[in-house]
């Protein structure tokens, strides 16, 4: 697994309720002791990733008083977004194009992830955490600038310069190399609970399977030989 | 003047009720239309620089439309800071150490202008704006690592990397270099509406004059040979 952080040092793991973030938290949660944070801005399936959120924290055991749950109205204030505005439709898989590179999907928040981590770098000044986990996936990085490595490292420097944590706080991204069926098959290996994880983006009751979301996460089990545990509308 | 930003595009500035914003704001304006961003976090004196944010917005006439105030709740959650946590106790300036190099401020809220420049990046992304002024003044800088000039160089490559603005949109520090002094004197040239704007960190009827931030507003004032319109406690 190698040493993603300081072992002796307190772990915030950014958990939407998605499996990247399962799988990364899982990572996290083996190196040391660990805080979950979690975000809602409004999008729509806020209720049902917060109770994946809820499901996994129970999980890991993570305290009580090192859960955070935070909602940034600023993102839904703001829209922009198919998941924060629902004038915006969200585009059923087909309708993605094949190779993103270069056009905005209707799904990107803008500057999202900027937002979350900004709130675990204040969170970890006062608990004093000295990494931040978080499960962006390269894979998926065409269309979200905030998914790409070189975001990770300019957030590093203005951690390093802007924060009392300086360079003893790391935001770390164990899995931003690992393909989508990579991501399944390392979950398996760790026990990662992936049956209590969400990724749908339209729907709460089960997952619709329609969404590019649905799609990528379908492709990754059928990738890896596996039947993914939640359940699908028929 | 100069040219802070390319007058054909919109600009946000960041208003936080209070003097260095209020000037930086003026210089925005003066330079091509203006949309005006305030940020409230469960600080002590919050409705009072909310109204202060809204004398300004009326003063420069910002279409409504061109305004957001957003409510960053993770601050408060958080705490860590004499601004969001009742408990600690915002320091005298007679308690307040003369050189804070390197000693964190009890008033320090922190990562706080990361969350504030991340909410106006997202807004700039949908607005089209092209850049964002912010009020920081590097001579306050010793004890808050998010006012340093070094903050928003990083900030700018995070911008670049992480967001579909990318180059096009920048953060501008247009008085970061001046004294607080330069500050009223060039408010003055420029009919910058100090007597709409707050400062004191404790009160909300009448500047109290007993914390950091009415020491430095008083001293500027005094320096420049100018009696400051706010009414103080007598």
């Amino acid at each position: 697994m190698g040493a993603f952080h300081n072992p002796a040092r307190l772990s915030i793991a950014l958990v939407s309720g998605g499996m990247d973030s399962c799988l990364a938290a899982a990572i996290a949660c083996r190196n040391g002791p660990c805080a979950f944070l979690h975000v809602t801005y409004g999008q729509r399936t806020a209720r049902r990733e917060h109770k994946a959120f809820l499901d996994l924290a129970a999980f890991f055991e993570v305290p009580e008083n090192l859960r955070l749950v935070v909602n940034l109205e600023s993102l839904s204030m703001i829209g922009g977004s198919a998941l924060t505005d629902p004038s915006i439709s969200v585009p059923k898989f087909h309708e993605v194009p094949a190779d993103e590179g270069g056009e905005k999907p209707a799904t990107y928040v803008p500057f999202r992830n900027a937002h979350i981590i900004a709130t675990a770098v204040s969170w970890a000044e006062v608990i004093g955490a000295g990494s931040i986990s978080i499960g962006a996936v390269a894979e998926d990085s065409a269309g979200y600038p905030d998914c790409r490595p070189d975001f990770y490292t300019a957030f590093n420097r203005l951690i390093a310069v802007g924060s009392y944590a300086g360079e003893s706080l790391r935001v770390e991204t164990p899995v931003i190399a690992m393909t989508k069926s990579e991501i399944v098959k390392m979950g398996l290996e760790l026990n990662a609970p992936f049956h209590l994880t969400w990724s749908c983006y339209e729907r709460e009751d089960a997952a619709g399977g329609q969404c590019d979301s649905c799609l990528r996460r379908l492709r990754a089990f059928r990738q890896a030989g596996i039947k993914d545990p939640i359940p699908y509308v028929s």
